[in-house]
């Protein structure tokens, strides 16, 4: 027998192998069930991975709700392009800024409790099936609201409704609750070598 | 001076420090150039962040590629809404399958190059200014395709063409050639809790 013969069946063993186990892990999973998911760490990716997420749910037909606590300081690409589907998705973007740019702490404060009122209702809407935190852990590392609050209400959403929570600095107790955790570690960023942000990477 | 003003006020003193020092960087970053950013790791999100730069690129009105190098079990959410838009994504989905589905080396390696020729047809093409090569890195991994003359094939774009590669198990020279690489840990995957793929999150 050929080297690559024999590369070729050592594959295909170690793949029925594969394959065996994956069937039987999907077979023995419940249907189906709205999910929390957070995306945290300091790499970049957290909300593009949201509105990929988003843009799979409106491939599927859902109806779905997205909260932005921080805005950018450019009108971002995402917010152009899923305000086409005003028939599919509430967008809504209610934070003032980064941080640093607002420097003011009592108006992110009030500003994120607008955010919350907003995405309150949307968790509190069956028909809503798909709902986007933008950034709502940065919202809670800084204090402007109440933890215990926005656990609970998350908590008490529609059953089939999936709930996507990103941004740095997750707390314990948000990942606690979430049924998938990723962490995105930032190996490398162009900003680190001096290249400032692209539309359609960053913006 | 009450406790609040006085949190208040070092808030506004440290965000004002990290204001100067932000706009500071941004001044003195060159100003556009064409990314190639990787996502690896074993987490969820690397191809859903993938979608989610691809929606960013087409609010800005840009031409996109997509390559598929592996094609689900599922016709996938993003397929269906990225098909939505002809007019400015070409979309190809070239894979046959999870490699324990397909259980055909020689299959797999074929289909891998038949999808390089398309996805080299994106590289070539400077009216195209957003190409996705989701789960290039499963390929190269296996071993599907020449490493360096993809390398080579990805450093040889249109200088303005940004490039998202996404795929677990990145190899060194890809992450080596990045500007930008994001690892993707999983803290957390419902899957673990016997929870099925659920569409518009992984399908």
């Amino acid at each position: 027998m050929s080297e690559a013969t024999e590369r070729d069946e050592r594959h295909l063993a170690r793949m029925q192998r594969k394959k065996a186990v994956i069937d039987e892990r999907i077979a023995n999973s419940p249907n189906e069930c709205g999910l929390l998911l957070v995306l945290t760490g300091n790499g970049k990716g957290k909300s593009s991975s949201a509105f990929g997420m988003l843009a799979r749910a409106l491939g599927h037909g859902m109806q779905c709700g997205v909260v932005q606590f921080i805005k950018g300081r450019n009108s971002t690409g995402e917010e152009l392009f899923f305000r086409r589907f005003p028939e599919q998705v509430r967008y809504h973007v209610m934070g003032e800024g980064f941080t640093w740019e607002t420097q003011d702490r009592q108006r992110d404060i009030a500003a994120a409790e607008a955010a919350w009122a907003v995405s309150r209702q949307l968790l509190q809407d069956p028909s809503v099936q798909f709902v986007v935190l933008d950034e709502l852990n940065i919202a809670l590392k800084h204090g402007y609201l109440d933890l215990d609050q926005v656990l609970s209400d998350i908590q008490g959403r529609p059953p089939m409704q999936h709930v996507i929570v990103t941004g740095r600095a997750a707390k314990p107790e948000m990942i606690e609750l979430a049924d998938t955790v990723t962490e995105m570690g930032m190996l490398k960023h162009a900003f680190q070598a001096g290249i400032r942000a692209q539309k359609g990477v960053e913006l």
